[in-house]
């Protein structure tokens, strides 16, 4: 892209006043997300937006001079989608953070994109009920951001995805034009459903201004936490597969494999159990949780566990939030997103091991493992080539997840980052109905252009 | 539409064989649905496929020839979406009844389209699963039409909409192409959602060949029905309300007006109690159902319920099943299907008493209560005047849900009957989506043209 002539951005200022931010260094703050996807250059303008008309009038701007432009929560994202292009505009939500209404009645909140995850669920609680989605990023991700890529979580097992707590949008379009979706009541159906169009459409059609959210009532109760380990990762699959089939619906079932246990260990101790095992943890809810969370560790006796503990707290899971830090900091740093059907999880475990070995790389999995959505993560030097070869083993890894009934991103979406494996999951015919959306929506190609889709 | 040059018929007799049926018997008795709709005419040929090759050849011909084209499950819809054009092709799925398969490890089913909803609820149910999405049609109703239509029932309090239950599809695009949408996850983002812009698209914008849907384990133990009289709607309205809001979650949570529940009674006298009261009808299920049946009841008294009683079988909904029929027998014909939040459900009742007051007609009124979805019926004669005269009354009731934040349509669609009705609901913009969408997927405007969008 050619700098944007200064006239142009002058007539942008004119539309959006103080809202428009050319300082360098905020631009450069503003330019990337938390993936590994590489920076595209410098945009040269943001619109830091603190109501629906900043960035309509942004939008209208934009397509009225084909100025390509990135939307942006938090940039907690993990797919390269919040990257700003060279000489575009980036749109910035995180200002519009009012929480408006939280309806204890109907169990519904409506907030402005920008609303940090953790925020509205903090808000929530102080009427007893909560936000369901809960990415392991919610201390920083924005609610719009959330929506945008459909982000999971570890309570997804129980609560399912953010789609499942979205009721009705405000989005911008890409002319500027604004439009509501969806509507307040729990049952809907008039027309097609742009609402889930848009959720997970990672900037692509529109920027949500503001969203309608279900929440749900705080269950009575303690919520105890409980780790069992596992000789094997293949024991553990299939402990998960059979906890998913019981009666005993847990909150949270995460599956982190040896080498994730090594490596969290040798970051911070945190007590966890015998070495060279695989650790299953995860957390119940709700009437007779404790009892619940023991009659599951019981089943992982049955199924070859060799220890077990229940905590009344929520302390066990803290081995699982360190992971990340963890891997990172032991140079495992390039990592994916790949979901099987439940079924599957004992094998594609197997299968991660050989390509591993195969590629003569580290590869440590933490999974969110109850809905089968599996983060390898490669290890891998700084220098590109480094990256590359890592990178190698993850697209060996995603042929495998869909080789097994499986897809390329349970949670993360596709950004820039994944979007060459699109074609590995998605038909002809499918890709083609996905661009003729793109292009009826968007006509100018303005918003979040060459990715996602 | 001018009759379809029979040299034209021929070519599609050659891509489709035997499946073309052209007997006027079979065409007369798949030109109309369910719904008050006026029939448009005799088609010109009907495709009834059984394999997905049939659909798309079908479709290919129409779309060359720009032939309108009614897709056609059981034709139970509520709507008219079903209702044949003159001169134009059903493309009928009711032949298409494979079973495909039944996975118990991940809860999953393939299913045909045409196969009827309380058959996969069985074949689920042999293997300790069921089907959740139950319309009160679930016997005649297809699959494939309950995801065209985004069916709702009455198990959506505690199990959702049809929506919730389907992971991926196989649709036959207006051209005749074949796509994939989903996958077998329980997690996936991968570019935008197709599967959910396929539910409840009403047969716009492709046809359903296939589905992978989500079965639910049965839950252990009885499952009681309850019920309760209030002396007012406004107090049976609260107290839902109250039961939606609190902790023992019912799997089914019905309202009957005072009038319902007369007429019933004189239709078919099943026991009801109280005369001159709205009857609160409902079920649980899972761990402690008969005590939380029993709470449930408790909350209802305090609420004001004059009487109440939990039996262990199914027996208290007979009633409710007893509706539709003991309606139509009275003359209350002319129906709708709104939605408001619960917050309003009290509110809604009253203003609709003062609606049927103002036109001088009576408005019975049956309700999946714990949705805030309803169905007032309002009385008419047979003549196109006196359905007129009723279809205003339905129109005032639908403005008044509106203006409490409610819905023109919670579960039937917008076919025909309720098209002039999106205005009142959908913004420009919104319109303008579903427009621009439509003509990005069927060009030619074959597929249920002038329907839902
Ligand atoms: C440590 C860590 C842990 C994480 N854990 C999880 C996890 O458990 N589960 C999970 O799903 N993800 C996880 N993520 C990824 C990330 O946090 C989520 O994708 C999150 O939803 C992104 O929110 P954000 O506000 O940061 O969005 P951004 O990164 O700013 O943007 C993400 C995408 O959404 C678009 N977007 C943002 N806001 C809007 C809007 N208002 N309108 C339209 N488009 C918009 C952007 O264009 C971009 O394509 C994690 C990330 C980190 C760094
Ligand atoms: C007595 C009675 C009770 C009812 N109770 C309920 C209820 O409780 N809840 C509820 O939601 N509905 C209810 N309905 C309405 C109706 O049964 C539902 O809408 C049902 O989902 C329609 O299924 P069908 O197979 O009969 O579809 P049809 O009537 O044949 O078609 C309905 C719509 O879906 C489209 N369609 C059908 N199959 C496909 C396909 N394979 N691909 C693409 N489009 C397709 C059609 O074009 C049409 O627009 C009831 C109807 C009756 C008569």
């Amino acid at each position: 892209m050619a700098p944007v002539d200064p006239a142009l951005l002058q007539d942008l200022r004119v539309r959006v006043g103080d809202a428009l931010v050319t300082d360098p260094a905020v631009l450069a703050a503003h330019a990337h997300d938390s993936s590994r996807a590489p920076s595209e250059g410098m945009p040269a303008g943001l619109v830091r937006a603190t109501g629906t008309s900043h960035v309509s009038a942004a939008l209208a701007w934009a397509h009225e001079h084909g100025v390509p432009v990135s939307v942006r929560g938090a940039g907690s994202g993990l797919s390269g989608g919040a990257v700003a292009y060279e000489g575009g505009l980036v749109v910035a939500l995180d200002a519009m953070r009012r929480i408006r209404d939280i309806d204890v009645a109907n169990r519904t909140a409506v907030v402005e994109p920008g609303v940090v995850t953790a925020d509205l669920d903090a808000a929530a609680r102080e009427h007893g009920l909560f936000f369901p989605p809960d990415p392991a990023s919610a201390r920083w991700s924005t609610v719009g951001g959330n929506i945008a890529t459909n982000a999971g979580g570890l309570r997804c097992v129980a609560h399912g995805v953010t789609a499942d707590a979205v009721m009705a949008l405000e989005v911008v379009l890409a002319d500027g034009r604004v439009m509501r979706t969806g509507s307040l009541t729990r049952k809907d159906v008039v027309g097609l459903d742009l609402t889930s169009l848009f959720v997970g459409s990672e900037g692509t059609l529109g920027v949500i201004t503001e969203a309608t959210v279900r929440l749900k009532p705080v269950p009575e109760g303690p919520q105890p936490t409980f780790r069992a380990s596992f000789p094997t990762i293949e024991q553990a699959a299939d402990a998960v597969a059979a906890i998913v089939a019981g009666p005993e619906q847990p909150e949270v079932l995460e599956l982190l494999d040896a080498l994730s246990v090594e490596i969290i260990q040798s970051f911070q101790p945190t007590g966890l159990p015998a070495e060279g095992a695989a650790l299953l943890v995860g957390q119940t809810a709700g009437p007779g949780a404790i009892e619940r969370a023991e009659s599951i560790l019981e089943l992982c006796r049955a199924l070859g566990a060799t220890d077990g503990h229940v905590s009344e707290g929520d302390d066990l899971l803290e081995a699982r939030r360190l992971a990340n830090p963890a891997l990172t900091a032991k140079g495992l740093r390039v990592s994916c997103d790949v979901g099987v059907p439940i079924s599957q999880l004992a094998a594609v475990f197997r299968g991660i091991d050989d390509i591993g070995a195969a590629h003569g790389r580290r590869v440590a999995v933490v999974a969110h493992a109850g809905d089968g959505n599996l983060h390898p993560t490669v290890e891998a030097g700084e220098s590109a080539d480094e990256i590359a070869a890592a990178e190698r083993v993850i697209d060996d890894i995603t042929r495998l997840a869909l080789s097994l009934g499986g897809t390329i991103s349970g949670e993360h979406g596709i950004g820039s980052v994944k979007r060459h494996e699109l074609p590995w999951q998605l038909d002809e015919a499918a890709l083609d109905v996905q661009r003729a959306i793109k292009a009826a929506l968007d006509p100018r190609g303005i918003l979040t252009p060459g990715r996602a889709i």
